[in-house]
C-alpha cells in the first residue's frame, strides 16, 4: 500500500487504518464517511486524503493485508510430517489467528459485498490459495489412508466456517480458555475427516 | 408486528420488509434511509410511516420472524427416535432452511450489533433456545453412548457455524445439488460427534 514516507505518516498511517477498522466494524463500511474516519484520527478530512485516496482504498488495504497476514504466518509442513499433525497445527492456528483479530475477521466476510469487481478477485484469490492449504492436507490424509472424506472441496469449506466461528460466541475469561477450546476444535476437526 | 388492516397494507407491508431485507443485505443496516426504502415500494417517506414506526422496527421484525420461523419449522423428536437420526434431522433442516433464505441469515449474524439492547435480547434468547435444541440432541446421544463428544456447548456452536457456513459458498447450479451437499454435511456431523 503507498504510505507517505517520515515518521510522522509512519504513525498516523496506521492509526488512520486503525480507526477505519473499528468504524467500519462497529457501523458497516457503506455508513461510515472519510469525515469521521479524520475526526476519528484528529486530522481535518483534507488531511486524511494524504494517507490514503479514498475509503475503498482503505478497505482493500485492511483486507488485503489481512489475508497476506494469514497466508504469510500459516506455518509451512515440514516434509516429512503426518497429514493429522498437519491438520492438528493448521486448526489451532486458525483458531488463534482468528480469535486475535475479531474485527478483521468480520469485515472480512461482511464487507466483500462492498469490494468493486477487482478488489474481490484480488481478495477472492487470496482466500482460495488459504483453502487450497487445507485442501492439501485432507488430500494428503486421504492418499496416506489416514482420514476417510466424502468430498474434500466441501470438507475443506465445512471446517474453515467450523473453526471461524468460535468468534462469534469465544469471550475471554470465559467457561474455557483459548488452549481448551483449540483442544476442543482439535478433537471436532480430527473426527470431522474420520482420523479419531 | 403492528400492521394497518386491509387489503392495500396487507400487501404493501410484506413489500416494505422484503424491500428493508434486500437493502439492509446490499448496504448494511446503518447506511439504509427510510427514504431508500420507501423509494424502493414506490411510497413518499411519509407514507411509509403508516406501515412502520422506524428503521429498528424493520429490522427487529425481520429478525425475530425469521428466528420464529426457524424454531416453528425446526422438526420434534418423536419420543422414540434414536440421536442419530435426529442429529441427521436437525443437520439437513438447517441447511435447507438456511439455503433458503441467504439474504435473512447474513443479516441475523452481520446486524446483531445494530439491535438496541433490549430488541438484542430478544434475538438473543431466541437464538439460545435454538442451540438449546441441538444441545439437547448431543445429550441425548451421549447419554445413549451413540456420541463422543468432548464439550457439549461447543460442539453445538461448532456444528452450527459448521452447517450455517454452507450459505458462503454454495451456488444453485454448481458441482452438488443441495441433496448432495446435506448428504456430506451429514456425513461430516455425524462423524464429529463419533456417531460414524
Amino acid at each position: 500500500m503507498a504510505r507517505r514516507q517520515g515518521s510522522h505518516s509512519d504513525i498516523t498511517g496506521p492509526r488512520v487504518r486503525a480507526a477505519a477498522l473499528r468504524l467500519f466494524a462497529r457501523h458497516g463500511y457503506a455508513a461510515v464517511s472519510m469525515r469521521q474516519i479524520a475526526g476519528e484520527v484528529g486530522l481535518g478530512a483534507g488531511a486524511l486524503y494524504l494517507y490514503t485516496p479514498d475509503k475503498q482504498t482503505l478497505l482493500f488495504s485492511l483486507m488485503h493485508d489481512h489475508m497476506q497476514e494469514l497466508l504469510e504466518k500459516l506455518p509451512a509442513a515440514a516434509p516429512d510430517q503426518d497429514p493429522r499433525a498437519r491438520l492438528e497445527a493448521f486448526a489451532r492456528f486458525h483458531i488463534r489467528f482468528h480469535l486475535d483479530r475479531p474485527d478483521l475477521v468480520f469485515i472480512a466476510y461482511m464487507e466483500l459485498r462492498n469490494l468493486t469487481p477487482e478488489n474481490f478477485a484480488v481478495i477472492e484469490a487470496m482466500r482460495r490459495r488459504y483453502e487450497a492449504r487445507l485442501e492439501e492436507i485432507l488430500c494428503a490424509g486421504e492418499l496416506a489412508g489416514e482420514f476417510r472424506i466424502r468430498d474434500v472441496k466441501l470438507t475443506t469449506m465445512a471446517l474453515i466456517a467450523m473453526l471461524t466461528g468460535v468468534n462469534t460466541w469465544f469471550r475471554e475469561g470465559g467457561r474455557l480458555d483459548r488452549e481448551g477450546v483449540e483442544a476442543i476444535y482439535r478433537d471436532l476437526v480430527l473426527k470431522a475427516v474420520g482420523a479419531e
